[in-house]
């Protein structure tokens, strides 16, 4: 697969830009949501989005942890993987002794099945580095956690964008 | 009016490039300052910097939450607003349900003024949402507000400027 | 001295392609680490570091605070400083009372000794202004401080890089 990276901080526009990117490759187009469903507005919420991805075009597999066994089990034009941040998160919430190694780990073999398949894969992720160091331990690790994690994408992809203000910049290419 | 952005993170020297490309636009220069004077020392540093500003041929108008009012009123070869962080923080902090669909709503009636009058409107903006997410619920709100004006000027503007380390980097253009 | 600046989040890849700027220079290679050995965990981590480095050519000087002597001490086809945000934070630790202006005063120091000298000086730095202001007082004026320091090291480089993903974003050149 091509692999794309879409990655800002919050509110950059990260997520709109990645579906225009997936809509622009091909009509069977699969979703990737790892956000988990933790309480009924959360729920709410991700059906509803959910639905307005339907009348795009847009098929949605929910899967908070698994994304390497998602990603063999899924296929089509394009496949969107929203997001590599929750991602990471939900990695460190089942394990918190887990490693940037180990991480790194996980990615590639994310990463593997990619360059197995045919089509087009576009990883969301987010920057959380560039703010003053957190109080929090596990704030601290998981930003060196998802940091590494960004890195091993964006060194594996054909394109990688950072959104700033909803405006793409295109960082590699 | 031209619509400038100039966005970036605390001290990377947004505003001395902001003057700067105001005072490269013509002499008849509006400072539009919405930061509130919630004390002496507040007051006082609002007042040093309007008196520099003063040598340099800027008038300056104080207004905290009528941003579109002020756009109004004001003109010239150019419109300095610093900063659309501190103008979203007023909205919120005077009313804390106010929700991003307002914020957009807002900052177009800013930009529908823009649209109607000659000149060049110079936007100052924070990037905010580079860090760890906020354990403060008002400061994860603030955020998205923030992210969401951001985006909304962004996409109406003829030149976005991020700024890193003093360094002006171009990202529409 | 040539004077590159390698700035950009945490686990951003910033050592790492620092590293690889200096060993294309030359062979004599000196690293300056800034970070203080608070304790033992801290110590081992450092002394890792240190031998990973001999293998690649580099020695090592440790110094927290007086980065103008030990700029001043030490000579190489390259110079590289890793980092400005943890010699900026020594500095706070020692004084608490340091402003702007001594920060300026004092990095200024430091590259008016590179430009004396021959070779390649490599500053590695942060971006810490991209999150939500913090909470904390001291943490703000860290944040103020360390700003003030990349804007003057970045207007007197012959070249900037800001590193996003692993990512080096040429942003000076």
């Amino acid at each position: 697969m091509r692999v794309l990276l879409v990655t800002g901080g919050s509110r950059s526009g990260k997520s709109r830009y990645a579906l225009s990117l997936g809509e622009e490759v091909g009509a069977r187009r699969v979703f990737v949501a790892t956000c988990p469903q933790v309480d009924e507005e959360m729920a709410a919420r991700i059906e509803r989005h959910r639905r307005e991805r339907v009348g795009r075009g847009w098929e949605t597999v929910e899967e908070p942890v698994d994304l390497e066994g998602a990603m063999e089990r899924t296929g089509g034009d394009v496949v969107l993987v929203d997001c590599l941040s929750l991602w990471v998160s939900n990695l460190l919430y089942a394990d918190e002794d887990i490693d940037e190694g180990e991480i790194a780990r996980r990615t590639e073999g994310v990463l593997a099945v990619c360059a197995r398949k045919e089509g087009t894969a576009v990883f969301v992720s987010n920057e959380v580095g560039m703010g003053i160091v957190p109080d929090n331990a596990l704030a601290r690790q998981y930003r060196d956690l998802l940091g590494r994690c960004n890195q091993v994408v964006a060194r594996a992809a054909d394109e990688v964008a950072l959104m700033v203000s909803g405006i793409p910049v295109i960082i590699k290419k």
